[in-house]
C-alpha cells in the first residue's frame, strides 16, 4: 500500500557520505591552480578562516593573508568590543567548560564601539594585508561604512539564515542592493543552502555567498531548531543557483561553503560540489597563532535567551603554515590543506578550481574502521 | 535478477533522520505566534504534558497551564487509585531498578476510585486552570462523565493503537460518536499514526488525534512487539488525513504528534512534518516542579503480563519556565522551547504553525560529532 | 554521469530495519489465535526450537511440546553420538572460550550411532510428546528411517544451504520426491532464501521449508563466505514462493523463518513478512531447562577445516514458560514472547496467523535511545 | 519541491554492505577449481600478495607461490634501497607509533638501486618461482627492463590513481603501449575505479588492472583528498569494462580487487563482483613468515610532504599457510581464505571463477550482533 504523505522528502548528503571519483585523465598536482577569486580580489589558497573571535584576530587575518587566505574579522566580537580583548580571551579559554557560556553571555552584552572597529581594521591594513570584516544584517548598515573608510577590502554580512528578504518589526530589513551601492566594495553575504534563496542573493548584486546552516563543529542550530542542510547538498544547490545565474547575466558569483569542514577531504568535496572556496573554523582555531589558544566558539553561543553551540576544545595541531602548505607528518589529513586539494585535483586531472567542479562524485557512506583485525601500534 | 517479494515496504522516518530547510524569507521570532487550538480551546504554547505518573500531578497540570500549555492528568493513574499518591511516589522514585516493574505491578493492581478522579479534577478547576484528563478506552464510557460532570474541560481517550473500529469479546467497542454527543466537550483521541486511521478518527467528531505508536524513551512497544512507526512519517501521513479531511468537511481537527520528542529540534519538526502541536513526557518530567522527582514511567510499564517499557531516570534539568521559555545557559536544545520553536519559524519565515506546515524539509541523518578532531573542554 | 555496473543489486531487509504498520482495525489479543500447521502436525505456539545441542535436548523437546512448540533433535548432535553426553556438554559449557573450537572440532568427530538415534526418539516419544529430529541431507537418506521408525513424527533436514538440485562427487544428491515416498511422514527442509529455491523445494512435496542463511547469532557464516541474506527480505521472498505455489496447487507449504530471532519484535516481524512459524536458538538456550545451561553453539562450528560459528553465552533468563508464555517482569522483548505476539496480532486486527500475513509494514531503521538526555536508573 | 542541484551523485556499495545470494542449485566445495590466469601464467590461488614492504620480502613471494599465490615485490622499496633492509625492518617495527611517520619520510628518501632490483629478483627466481615486482609509473620506464632482464615474470606499475593518459610537466607521461611492446611480460596497471579509465586501459595491452582507489587498511586516501570508491562498485564498474572488451575484441583481461579485502566474505564478495583475484595485505602481513612481523605500512606514508596512511598494528595471526588454505580453529573469516572461497561457490553452485561472477548479490548492511541479549563468554 503507497503511504499517503503530508509533504514529500528528499534525500540530502554530508560530506561523510560522499565521495570523490578520479577522473579518465590525471595531472601532476604541482600542474593545478588552486587560485580563488571574490569581486576583484583574488587569493592563491580558496579558503576563508571564520569571523569567530577563537579564530581570527587583526594579527591572524595578517598571518592569514601572508599564507594565501582570507581572515575574515568578527566586525562585532570582541575585538570591537573591550579595548584590551586580550585578557577577556585569556579569562574564556581558562574557564570550567560548566561556567563558560553564561561567562560568554555576559561578555557579549558590552556594546560593540565603532571607534574601536576603526581601530582593528587599521592594524590589519598596516600590515599590508587585505582585510575583510564581518557584521550580522542588523548592524551592517551603521557598522560596515566605517570599516571601509577604515580600509577594509571586503564586507561580509553574516547571521545563521539569511535571505533577500528579511522581515522585522525592530529594524528595516538590509537592503543588500543599497548597501553594495553605498559602499563599493566586493559583499560576502550569508548563509543559505538553497537554490532559491542563493539566486535571490546573486541577484541583488553581491559578490559572494557562504553555504551553511547547522553543519559547524561548535553550532548547534540544528539540534536546538530543527533547522540545517548538509553541506554538500547545500553547496550544490548554490552552486546550481551560480551556474543558472552566470548563464543568464555572464556575471559570475563566488560560493564558499562555511562550516562543517575538518579535514584536506572535506575541503575537496565541497569544491567538487561546486563551491569557489571554503570558510572554516576548526583547522584554523587549531593553529598555535589562533588567538583560541586552542579552543573556538560562535556568537550564537553568547545569546541572551536561547545559546546555540558551546565552546570546543580543538587543541593545538601546528603552525598555520603546516596546517595550510604542510610539510607534514600527520596523516588524518587536517594538515596541508591546500597539498591535499592539488593532489585530489591531480587525481581527477583538474588545472584549475572550476575544472574541479566537474569532477565525479559518488554516494559513498565513510569507512568505519573498526580495529576488528587490525589496530594502530601503540 | 528482480526479487519477488511477498509485500513491499515503504521507507519510514524518525526525527534524527530529517532536517528543516530555512525559507526564501526569514521573519523575526517575536513575529511568530505559536498558538493551538484544541475545539474552543486555545494554547500560546502548542504543548501537552504526557498523562504519565511520573510526569503530571494536579498541581503540575495548573503549573502548565500558567506556562501557556497544558498538562494531561492520567484519569486512571496513582491520583485516581490512592487518597495519598504521593507515598507510593515516594516508593517508586527510590527503588532499585531491577524491582521497580514488580512493584508498579503492584501498585497499578488497585482499583481506580471514581471520587478520586472528580477530586483530582476540582483541584485542577480550583486554580483556574484548563483541565484535561485522560481514560483508556475500555474505562472512557464510565469515567469521563465522572470528569466532565467535576469540571474537566477536555477529554482524552488513548491506549497503545487506537482505531475507531476496535473488536472486543469482554467490552462493547467504544463508539466515539456516542461518546461525543453525551460529554460536549473537546475529545482527543489517540494514538495512531496511518492515514486511514486518523480519517477514520476524525469522521467520528473527535477535536485532536494523538500520533505516535512506539518512539517514547519510556516506551518498548517496538522491542517487544515489532509494531511502531517514526514519527516523522506517522506525522505526515496523519497530517495528510487531516488537510484532506478539512478540505471535505472545513472541519479542522488538531494533529498532535505524541512521544519521542526529547530537543526543540524534534518539536520543530513535528510541527513542520504537519502536527499542530506536541505532547511529551521527557521534556516535563525534567522540570524541578514535575511529580516524579527526576524519574518517569509509563502505565504499559504496569501491564501484569506483558510489561512494556521501564522507569527511566530523566534527571531534574531546570524550572518549568526555563524548560519551556528560558532563558538559559543550556545549549543542547532541550530548553526554552518556545523560544526554539519561534527562532525556527522566523528562519522559515512563518508566523503562524499553519503556515510553519509548509516548511521545506530534507531527509538528513543526524550529524554524529564523533570527538574525533576536537572535543568539549572538560 | 550513470555508471556502468556489472550487474545490479537490490536492497534487502533484515529486523532491526522495518516495523510493523498498525491496522485499520484493532482486535482484543485473546481473540487471537497463533495455531501452526505442519502438514498433519498442528501447533499452538508457532515456534520451533532449533536443532543445536545447547537447546534441544531430548527432555526439552517434550517440554517444548508441554508449551506448545517443537523442540527439533539434533539426529547428528552429541545424544546420537555418546551414550553420556551430558558429560561432554558439562565439559564444552565450562571450558575457556580461547579452546572450545578445538574442543568441538574433536567431540563432533566421534561417528553418529544409529542405536542411539534411535533411543532419543524412544526418550521423547514415551513422554507423550510430538517428536522431530533432523539431519543433513548426506546423512538424510541412512538415517531418517531409523529416527521414523523408532516412532518420529517429522523429519527436518537442513544444512546451511540447501536446494532441491544439489550436486556432488562423493555421494548421490538426496532427491526429496523418493524421501518423501519413503518415510510417510511430514518433512521439513532448509535452509534457504530466495524465491527460486523455495518454490523448487516446495515442487518436491515438502511439508515445511527453513528460511535462513547466515543471521544467527552462533553463525558466522556471512563473514566467512560473503554469503547470507537478511530475514526480513528473505521471508518476503520464500512467502512469496509458497503463495505463488498454493495459487497453483492449492497446497500449503509451511514458512519457517529460522535464525536472527532474539525478542517478541522480530518474531512478529517475521511471522508479518509472511512467515507460519519461526525457528530460534538464543530464546530457548536461555531457559533453565535448557541442555547448555548458558551457552549455545552451532554445528558449523565444530567443522575440521573451516569453523564458522562460535560458542556464545546466552545466559539462563527464565524458565521456558516464562520465555514462552509469561508472565514476567522483563520489559525487553525476550520473554511471554506468545504473548507479544498477540498483542501484535490484536493491534494489527489479525485474527489468524494467515492474516498477520497482510499486515502493513514499514522500513525503519531501530531506534538507538543512547542516553544523551535520560538514562535508564542504576 | 525538487530540489536542483549542480550534479547527481550515485550510491556506491562496499563490502559491509552487500551479501551473496545462495544460488538455485549448489555444488560440493571440493568441485570447485579457484585458478586465476593472468597473461600465460596460471595461479591455484587467486590471490596477489600487495607490493608493500611489510607484507612481501623475496622470501614471502616465494612462499607465496608455494601456497599458489602471487606475492608482489615492491620495485621500489626498502629491498630495492638498502643491502641490508632487514635492520631498517628491526627499526621501523620496534619504533613510537608518533614518530613512525617521520622515521618512514627519512628512509624511503634513500634512492633506490638498480643492481639491488636485479639482486632481489634473482633471489626469487633462483628459488624456483614466479616473480613479479611493482613500480610507479614514474620509474617504470627505467626499472621494469632491469627487473625483466634479471628475470621477472611479471610486471606491476601501481599508483593511487593510474589512467592511460597522465599529463605531467617534469617526466613524458608512460605510455603503456611501447611499454608493453618492449618488455614481452604480462603487464598489471592500476589502480582505477571507473568503467571508462578500466576500459582505456585495457585498450593499451595490459594484461590486469588493479582496482582500488582509497579503501585500504593502511591507507588515508580518501581522509585526506576526499578521493575513492568503495570496492564492491568499483569492481562492478571495472567488471563491466572487461566483459564489454571481451565481447568486442575477444582479448580477457584479468581484473584484480586491491584493498579493503580483510576476510574470506570480502574475498568472496570482491569476486562476486566480478574480480578474477584479489590483491591484499593485511591478511597476509598477518602471517608469521610476513616481514613486518605484525605490522605493515604503505608507500604513500613516506611521501614527504604530505604523507597518506599510517603504520598499523596487524598482528601475527598463524602461518601463511593456515590462513590460506587451513585447518584453522579460527571462526572470524581471517583464515582457510581458499577453503572460504571455495565454501562459497559451491553454496552458489559456481564450479569456477567466472561461473561465481553470476552469483545474485544483494544490498545487505552488516549485522551489528551488540552483545545485548547474549554475548561470547570470557
Amino acid at each position: 500500500m503507497a503511504r499517503r504523505l503530508f509533504k514529500e522528502l528528499e534525500r540530502s548528503y554530508g560530506f561523510d557520505e560522499v565521495a570523490i571519483v578520479p577522473g579518465d585523465v590525471t595531472i601532476n598536482p604541482e600542474m593545478t591552480s588552486t587560485k580563488m577569486t571574490i569581486g576583484e580580489c583574488s587569493f592563491d589558497a580558496p579558503m576563508l578562516a571564520s569571523a569567530m573571535d577563537g579564530t581570527v584576530s587583526p594579527r591572524f587575518a595578517v598571518l592569514m593573508h601572508e599564507m594565501g587566505g582570507l581572515g575574515v574579522l568578527n566586525g562585532e566580537g570582541l575585538y570591537s568590543r573591550y579595548d584590551d580583548p586580550y585578557a577577556i580571551l585569556e579569562e574564556i579559554t581558562s574557564m570550567p567548560q560548566a561556567e563558560v557560556t553564561q561567562y560568554l553571555q555576559q561578555v557579549y552584552s558590552e556594546p560593540v564601539r565603532e571607534e574601536l572597529v576603526g581601530r582593528r581594521v587599521d592594524e590589519i591594513k598596516q600590515a599590508g594585508s587585505v582585510c575583510a570584516v564581518s557584521f550580522t544584517p542588523q548592524n551592517t548598515k551603521r557598522m560596515s561604512p566605517v570599516a571601509v573608510e577604515a580600509g577594509a577590502d571586503i564586507v561580509v554580512v553574516q547571521s545563521t539564515v539569511t535571505t533577500a528578504r528579511h522581515q522585522s518589526h525592530s529594524y528595516r530589513g538590509l537592503v543588500f542592493a543599497e548597501l553594495l551601492e553605498s559602499l563599493q566594495v566586493p559583499v560576502i553575504v550569508g548563509n543559505c543552502v538553497s537554490y532559491n534563496v542563493a539566486l535571490e542573493l546573486m541577484e541583488t548584486g553581491v559578490d559572494g555567498i557562504l553555504v551553511g546552516v547547522g553543519p559547524g563543529a561548535a553550532c548547534t542550530t540544528r539540534e536546538v531548531t530543527g533547522v540545517g542542510v548538509p553541506q554538500v547538498s547545500a553547496t550544490l544547490e548554490c552552486a546550481a543557483a551560480r551556474a543558472d545565474y552566470f548563464h543568464r547575466t555572464g556575471r559570475y558569483v563566488s560560493v564558499i561553503t562555511d562550516g562543517g569542514i575538518r579535514t584536506g577531504g572535506d575541503l575537496c568535496k565541497a569544491i567538487a560540489s561546486g563551491a569557489d572556496g571554503v570558510m572554516m573554523a576548526t583547522p584554523f582555531a587549531q593553529a598555535e597563532e589562533a588567538p583560541g589558544r586552542g579552543y573556538n566558539w560562535g556568537m550564537a553561543n553568547a545569546h541572551a535567551e536561547l545559546p546555540r553551540g558551546t565552546r570546543i576544545k580543538v587543541g593545538i595541531k601546528g603552525s598555520l603554515k603546516q596546517i595550510m602548505h604542510g610539510p607534514t607528518s600527520v596523516t588524518n589529513g587536517t594538515q596541508n590543506l591546500v597539498g591535499a586539494l592539488q593532489v585530489a585535483m591531480g587525481m581527477c586531472g583538474a588545472p584549475t578550481i572550476r575544472d574541479f567542479h566537474h569532477a565525479d562524485m559518488v554516494i559513498a557512506p565513510s569507512i568505519k574502521t573498526e580495529g576488528k583485525y587490525f589496530q594502530l601500534a601503540e
